[in-house]
């Protein structure tokens, strides 16, 4: 069951109102949303006299019975999308709510003239958050496996060089601290079903990026999002990747139509990462123009200075001049679909 | 081996081409693209003089081995893409080099009122080629199967009226005498290894659309291919419509990357179906911009006067106003894909 | 909703029986079980009443609503297990019913040198029906196709030579006639759902084996079983072959679990062909002692004289001692089981 | 390359041989096998005199160039089995090396006297190590998650009462310093690739228990595993518990072909977890004796003494009359393959 809360409803009002259903034995999801403010009950609800506790509350708009497993994610608690913004100034871009956001940068943080070179080329072309992985999940223990934390060194070198906000993606959590300094916490698609991990980059109270699994169904997807927004999270970004099926001409099979069942299902926003799905490089500028296509608030791209040399990921990487062409043809297509270009 | 011959070349001189290689034990493929005529020997062909035999025949251009196992649709023999032509005068349509062509039609023949109803209209928003199926594979012997022989002649009739060529399922090779009328011969996702109707399909000498089935690979599509154009047929026509896979969001996840992939190994044309790739309605339309985002020669869309009562596939069928906004939304954006709407 | 016929009940009857319902406008399925006969009645039967049918029918022992979609092969209508009997005097082979029948044979015919020796060593190892292909589906139309006739009159040589009841292959209807003397008619993974050819082999009035598509569940199975049911077959033998997942160990994922599902929804007799499912030869005796152990009816076995050497499918082939010694260890394995060796 | 030393090599040789390598650059991994005990070198290793090395090291028996990516766990370097002993006493059981090993427990620990009664009723009924999940993966976070480090306590209890050694399921590296006294630490099927925890597990130097993640490869199996061995663990069990493919008869497709192929690749046990790929009662047993059947080391079997009221998966959990009659159906088959049932 969930409560939509007046626009002008204080903290301290959603704190008594909490309260008074937490004695009662119920448990509360409070969702602080971009257009409006609801809290969430669970436990066996059906004792509850809905109508009863929206009259005797004054900044109480209205209730609803929700039956998804997902209350939080769900569109039953948040009719309206979620914008998320992430930096600030001049710098400040949004997530979410009729924009279309380009992410863009290097598998792998190698050196800190490859992401400076990557992160001014990438912004010139009109990419507004720079990705890099400092730790790497590597199916081999023998592979590269990230610079670890100078990468985030580096990174954070290039943000102060170009003003980018930055993503990359966490292994564990006794790596938090690490991470104050990013401005989007991402979790990697064989880390989607962590729980441990999802509860604790929930408590960080910044933005996370939580990719599909290989093998995780579009539901999987929001239960887990379940679970960081439950631990305090209002800020989550889904990213469809690619699933694993028998066929093997690409990594993965990108599930477009399923970022139509998301926009449908969540209010929370949606982009699409063509690179590690078709892990080829001429197929990521189709999918990003695809992806736009059937309604995702943006995509992430791996690009590189030299990718023929890449320590990862080389083959699936576009090199800077086609990175830069991409953004030309999404320039022209993204307010045909009714969009802002971020 | 593929002999690239010179466009001027007689049909004698080919066949003169031919019968040398067959006398020595080879067998060959003649492939009559579009662009260029190139002539394919099969077997040990390494004992072959590939400079001796361009050199001592006026009409052979270049020779070139060829290492993939689809010879006749790969694009090693036919580097430029084919071009099918169906229907004539006002009517005629291209499919494939540089269009977008467009087909419609209920999943179903049910009545001549509906097949003309929704022949018109489908005419009227745009579409190029009415699809209708008359013989209908179930997965239950007791689901409705279609008006069989009945339905091929309400299908006539709508094309007499509207001028639409059509396209419709053949089920067995005992049906080719039924499929004369017809512009274009469907064969179904589950018959696409039923090996024996690909071949019979193939000497019908008339355009072929081969639906991949739901669990083959690209790579087993093209093979599928090459059956029906070893078997005399150069006007194949390929189409994307969902494999199989452990998410059940949608009926089958759309392969939109697979589009990329097999548009770069065949000179073939390639369409999509997102009816019923998702097999819910409100997916149809992004899904359909996807395909040409990601460079789809055209789209195959079910749509229906009534889907509520339809009898069969009505979840996935678009009104005749959403194909008509559809169809909005098509002429748009074809042309900044460099395409022309067929 | 099916009715359980007296034991005694004469053609007659049944066909008295049927036509009173189908003159009403219903369906019926005439299902000739090994330990009673039903009929099962399609359409809109809440409007009849049951207990009323009972009494008034003398030959009718009681009804039964039927939720399920596979009627005639569920085991609400047959609760008993259907057993086929093969070939016959000191030949006659029991399927089902608490035998574990083992077939054996090349995947191709290749010589009648070829099918007599392997027919007679695996005979001789205890094998009880022989299979041989000889129309072969293969992916690539340049591939070996099989001897076609020539194929079937070798088997029926071996056949004459050992007695062995023979399993072969049809690929399509218009071969109907030349498997009038093939004591199995086989429908292939990839024709499962070729439901055209379904409803022609199940008028043929012999036993009919079916195999599951690789893409096909359980459930599609028995729809498709029904398709051949419902055409008059009453002798239908599933097989399990494996199916196509992400895994490239193996050419598909053998699905054991999925037999005890079967064992359990259906009266039909259920095999395992574990040398399609591994594709690897030294997995095919452990997965045939696994088929035993969760209960299927028989196993079909790849077998040849010279493997390296083989047309077709070599590397799954056993050996013809390695064949007798998977019998050896079958012999001391099946009684365990409680079964009969065949 | 490896290097397989002599048996009577002293800890202290082993250390000079490793820094010999590592000096010149090399990567070095430490396998102890129960057999024989080998180094293998990492990085590029063609620059080697492998002959000269033997002839140098009087320690070092032979020399061989490793082609598979995995290294410790592959049979090249380890030709036997690895056998690994738990708990110690008239409890001490081994895994592996011509043993079945069963495993059996509820799939969550709930009370003492749950715990304690299912613990003494599978051992019996001949189970040798007790299984409970104290920290439970669960796909919502509003479903039940384990009674945590109390169920931890419970287990001990149990174990202290019927000298079972433990199995129990770890969830991320902080809990490491918790699961000392657990004599098998579970890694379950969504962390099979949590590569942190992997490398933190494996210098626990206890065994670990792996288990194949549901869209994972066997060969990704083996490559977590190497994570596990490359942190010093050389007691590595691995378990095969279904994957995730489009049949949803059953919650997973049990892959027991994998498991034959795991054997050929790996001297690594390998167990078979049957209750949580079928998720159905009726199919633990026979999927049981399968697992056996294709030479699993042996069986990890959910059993509760009331499933109908279990906290989690008792759908799929045995009764304890259940767990019995199983264990009789194994005692007469284990000796029938040649193994001992411990």
């Amino acid at each position: 069951m969930v409560f939509i809360l007046e626009r002008d409803v204080t903290d301290a009002q959603v704190d008594v109102f909490r309260k008074e259903f937490e004695r009662q034995g119920f448990s509360t999801i409070y969702a602080p949303g971009t257009e409006h403010k609801a809290v969430c009950l669970l436990g066996n609800t059906s004792v509850i006299d809905m109508d009863q506790v929206v009259e005797s509350h004054s900044y109480v708009s209205y209730g609803r019975r929700v039956t998804e497993q997902y209350k939080a994610a769900g569109r039953t608690v948040h009719p309206d999308d979620t914008v998320i913004t992430v930096g600030s100034g001049e710098n400040a871009v949004q997530i979410g709510g009729g924009t279309f956001t380009v992410i863009s940068g290097p598998c792998s943080v190698e050196t800190e003239a490859q992401i400076c070179l990557v992160a001014e080329s990438v912004k010139a072309a009109g990419a507004k958050i720079l990705r890099g992985g400092a730790f790497k999940p590597r199916t081999s223990p023998y592979s590269f496996q990230g610079l670890g934390t100078d990468g985030l060194a580096l990174l954070k070198t290039a943000k102060a060089l170009t003003g980018l906000p930055l993503i990359s993606e966490i292994m564990n959590q006794t790596q938090l601290s690490l991470f104050e300094d990013v401005d989007i916490v991402q979790i990697g698609a064989r880390n989607m079903q962590n729980f441990d991990l999802l509860k604790a980059v929930g408590r960080m109270g910044k933005p996370v990026l939580l990719k599909r699994g290989l093998c995780n169904t579009l539901d999987e997807l929001l239960m887990s999002a379940e679970y960081v927004m439950n631990s305090g999270c209002g800020s989550v970004i889904l990213c469809e990747r690619g699933i694993r099926t028998f066929e093997t001409a690409t990594r993965n099979t990108l599930d477009l139509a399923g970022v139509c069942v998301l926009k449908e299902k969540t209010h929370l926003p949606v982009l699409v990462d063509p690179s590690h799905a078709a892990g080829i490089r001429s197929l990521v500028a189709p999918l990003a123009k695809a992806a736009l296509a059937v309604g995702a608030d943006g995509v992430m791209i791996e690009s590189h200075n030299d990718p023929a040399n890449a320590l990862c990921d080389g083959a699936q990487s576009l090199d800077l001049l086609q990175f830069s062409a991409l953004m030309d043809e999404l320039r022209v297509r993204v307010p045909i679909e009714g969009k802002r270009l971020q």
